[in-house]
């Protein structure tokens, strides 16, 4: 264990302090309740506009919101918690990066998107894509969950964040993509660029640990209640921030129908695949969630019912065949070591999904949309460009966004690489007991697979 | 275990894909969104109806579909993982069926409900009404727990949803009668169905697999997560699909109120009843549910918050009652195995729920719901029947109901029986192992439970 | 164990029918439909005043109204989980208690603020009152959580809602203070009148039952359920009932980002003032929620982002301080036997919350809220008074807050005491098998720990 301290008395005290110090002081100096939330600015608004409170965004936007950081906080949070040992970190650290990145992500994403005079403009929209972009750093977070400390995963977030505000950037204001539900910058962002950060990260020596990798009954069934938030709300976060009216009721439709179907490929799929016909729960949990994923983009386009039950039958397909087939050799050849499979349930269903979203918007035609044409695709409405531009700008959008996920993941991955970090060694990732005070209970259990995988030791006890 | 074989390798995989391809096609052929889903329509809608984005339906019914949502899928999953060995089939059967079960009546009660020009036109209330049908077949799912594999629950399903189909546009459609929440439609349709389906498939020697039929300590907590979510979300489920308005919130009152009081009347007799005056999970985790049952009928009408708690009140006495003193008869004498207790719970409340919509019908009177009536008794209202008259058609369409439970179940049942279903043998009902890849303390537990209840096996070991 | 009977088969039952009687006739002569929830009232509205079913108060506090339900059965009942072997008693008598106190309350609270022509009239915001009452009840049940019975917890309900009640009366309508989040009116009385009756209650011998005090690595996980729904709708807590529009947005965003800084702030003194630097998962349940609280008070107002954030910072670390340093001393000096460290995470945070609330309130400028001051504060905007004497009374309404509180406390207390209401003796505390009938394997968990613990009948075993 020598060159390793896990210890975090100090540094992470240090660090959570100065993090949140120093986003106090940005927040002071920079931002700003909006129109709609200030109390004197919204009074304006009533008696200038003939408005009545009714009309605040609040209760157009509140509902999905909350049924997004839901999915933040208690649908990624217990979905990690499928681990035997690793409980704790999974919804704990899960529960403190979110809390930072959705602050900074406030800030980011405000002065690309909301900085008017000197200042960031917030408001329910703000809150929405805050937590849009955690759950980027949370897919992260998947790749590397058990391997990482918790100051790893702070300063991660803190580029990550950063990176995602830049790569939404150029993807929504600069080349005018659309991808209101983040195939492209949620999902394929967050896993390749968790994917690459896991990857500078390799541990040759991860086998030392692997018997703390699996489940046990019981936290299957707590990562159950995540898989089942993730789903139900889903179609919230799709359309959470599209436009009001018939895009935020199509939205959720589409979610709806993917979901379900790719619930049937997965179940399907997973017992085909097993040598006894037998489901896996790794499947269940991940691969059925995988229909939302891929219609992130073209939710709220003109996909048709049963066009979004294709995709999601596909998505549910390819993402539990890469749980079976792919995640091994990505580990063996490739050295990506990725926990939880995220490259099976965000990062292929995110690039389908990027590539859908091309093909839909490629196929838009005035017919179809009418005068809705405005709200989905405002640049062919307007004259700005063709449906077929629009596909193709879409499709460049997926390049981007692998590129900065790419870089940006090695980037930061060589910066956690320091040891200071307080990273676990090898023999205890997946262990909660290093960084947690842990009940009794779960102190016997590491005995027990001490002494159990260790012959010699458990002998002299 | 001769004659019975619960490999599923290529039977389920075939199942799944043969249904959601099939139902991928009639969606392709017949469903459309709606007026307020599909971009074109609503978008004239707004130009020549005068209307506002902020005037579409889904801001009125998403929240409660939600709820409801959140009741299908954690609420009906998590209050059947209380058994100690069946906690992966209950959720994620439970999220299997249901997955399907929206899909197909989507079709179903789109053909009986909105069909005009070869389309069905589907939208928020679609999405509300196939998440109620699948909560019929939850119920039924119930009454068959650990004693069915997933392709007989998917041909339940199947075969479910149609009958449901069928027996609401009786119900509304033809003969008037009024039930938002359910109580007939639902929940005794659901229950009598299950429980029919469960005495053809009687399993006389079930007593081999009794030993797993309880709960252990945390498996109860696990179901209580979904207690607490039926019993939450009930109000939206009773109110999800009344007129907007006042109806709205009554209906959400009146269950509000009418479980508040069963829960009460719960832990009352729960403990009148035991020996030793110690309340038991089992009545908790169900039968304070039971007020949400009993007013799902005449929980929009004009019940009075106090009637509403003493509905709730004689639900919650009743059905802990039928636990303690019913289930044991159904099983020895009826030859009905009901696993949850559907009887319990969605059996008698709903009947008396039926009732009590009849009784709350015929006493309406004009000085009471004044203009409200339209909402609440359009017959009534436009003068086509008086309030006694739209009493009897209640009455008439709970004995319709149980007809088409009872034909139906029994029909089912007798389907489901055909062998090559995989349904478990009797020695393995409640056992998660035969359908899943379990952790090695799930295996371990197995054997233990296996060699404690055969003396001569655990001595050769 | 003499003196003490925990055998409630007739007395649970004898309380729940009466107190569930009593308040089935008192709703019956008071309680009536208010104009909104009302089919003939809301119809005369309807005619009368232009309006349309959208404008019904349903649409803009329903879905706020069960975020706030979910915190009270779900956040609350699972937080109280984390011991291991109460499981039952927490999730379920927070259950039963909360299931009469929002009956009760409904009473109460109507009483003295929608008392016209002899009736009460109930609706929406009366439902989201009723919950805030519970919370409070509830509050001081995680004080006494393990050493009550479920008749002294409905006597102390039945109580506290009625003192809560008063309470609220004087400081809203009396003395015009403002407290939409309760973090005086529920948190800080909630608290001290649960610590007052905890001191009352006072077990010197509650160490033969401190075995039971700690959890078990699920419990832990179960508690975190509660401690991350509590945190997600906080914000729909603090603001269910202030006004509409830019009130009730910026309420949120506030709270948001005050639990978002107590968040980090938990983490980073948890790691502190552990020997070893490592977390501790009580801090973390409960500390992070801190910021909740302590912008109870004051979240209406414009406390600006960055100042949501400072109270939140300082509420998380007062708590987590609390929890170390604090509660030990409660114990061993003052008698006041906390089990849940309200006073760490309501008591604390909430008087902070009272005298930031007072101290924002007192700096309000009409520059800042201009015309939006009447919906904050009516009695400056009308001229009443300004804004430090508004500040003054804030104060003041926190000292008569702890004053109802202790005395209220202190004399529920005493009236706790009487040995018929079948408390459990000072070995049994933390134990649901003296009130629940339990699954096996609890029940072996009790003879291992009773035997460990007791080596003379261990040896005799």
């Amino acid at each position: 264990m020598s060159g390793h301290t896990t210890n975090l008395r100090l540094k992470l005290p240090a660090i959570c302090f100065l993090l949140q110090l120093f986003t106090i002081i940005l927040f002071a100096l920079f931002v700003r309740y909006d129109q709609e939330t200030s109390a004197r600015l919204w009074h304006e608004e009533l008696s200038h506009h003939n408005k009545s409170n009714q009309d605040n965004d609040f209760y157009f936007r509140y509902p999905s919101f909350q049924d997004v950081h839901t999915m933040i906080f208690i649908g990624f949070g217990f979905l990690m918690t499928f681990l035997k040992r690793y409980g704790f970190g999974s919804v704990a650290f899960n529960f403190l990066i979110a809390a930072f990145a959705i602050q900074w992500s406030t800030l980011i994403q405000g002065f690309f998107h909301s900085f008017h005079n000197g200042k960031i403009h917030i408001g329910i929209e703000s809150m929405i894509n805050a937590d849009f972009c955690s759950g980027a750093v949370l897919i992260s977070f998947g790749a590397v969950l058990g391997k990482t400390s918790p100051i790893q995963l702070l300063l991660m977030a803190l580029f990550e964040v950063t990176l995602f505000g830049i790569n939404e950037f150029v993807l929504l204001s600069v080349i005018g993509a659309k991808d209101a539900g983040g195939s492209m910058t949620i999902h394929t962002f967050g896993a390749y660029f968790g994917l690459m950060v896991s990857r500078i990260l390799y541990r040759p020596q991860l086998d030392k640990s692997r018997q703390r990798e699996g489940s046990v009954y019981h936290s299957d069934l707590f990562a159950m209640i995540g898989t089942i938030y993730l789903w139900l709300f889903w179609p919230s976060f799709n359309s959470a921030i599209t436009a009001c009216g018939d895009d935020q009721q199509r939205t959720v439709m589409n979610t709806y129908f993917s979901l379900a179907a790719s619930t049937l490929a997965t179940f399907a799929t997973s017992a085909l695949i097993n040598g006894e016909g037998k489901l896996d729960m790794v499947h269940i949990q991940n691969a059925a969630l995988a229909g939302g994923v891929v219609v992130g983009t073209s939710g709220e386009m003109m996909l048709t019912p049963f066009g979004a039950m294709i995709a999601g039958f596909l998505a549910g397909l390819v993402s539990t065949l890469g749980f079976k087939f792919l995640t091994p050799i990505l580990d063996a050849r490739l050295k990506i070591q990725d926990t939880c499979g995220v490259h099976n349930l965000h990062g292929m269903p995110g690039v389908l999904g990027a590539l859908l979203g091309a093909l839909v918007a490629a196929l838009a035609t005035q017919d179809v949309y009418g005068d809705g044409m405005a709200d989905v695709f405002p640049l062919i409405a307007n004259g700005s460009r063709t449906a077929k531009y629009q596909g193709a700008y879409q499709f460049f959008a997926l390049l981007i966004t692998l590129g900065f996920a790419v870089v940006g993941g090695s980037l930061v991955g060589a910066t956690l690489k320091i040891r200071a970090l307080g990273s676990p060694p090898d023999t205890q990732c997946f262990e909660d007991q290093i960084y947690w005070e842990v009940p009794e209970d779960h102190q016997d259990g590491y005995m027990t697979a001490v002494n159990s995988e260790d012959p010699e030791r458990s002998a002299s006890v």
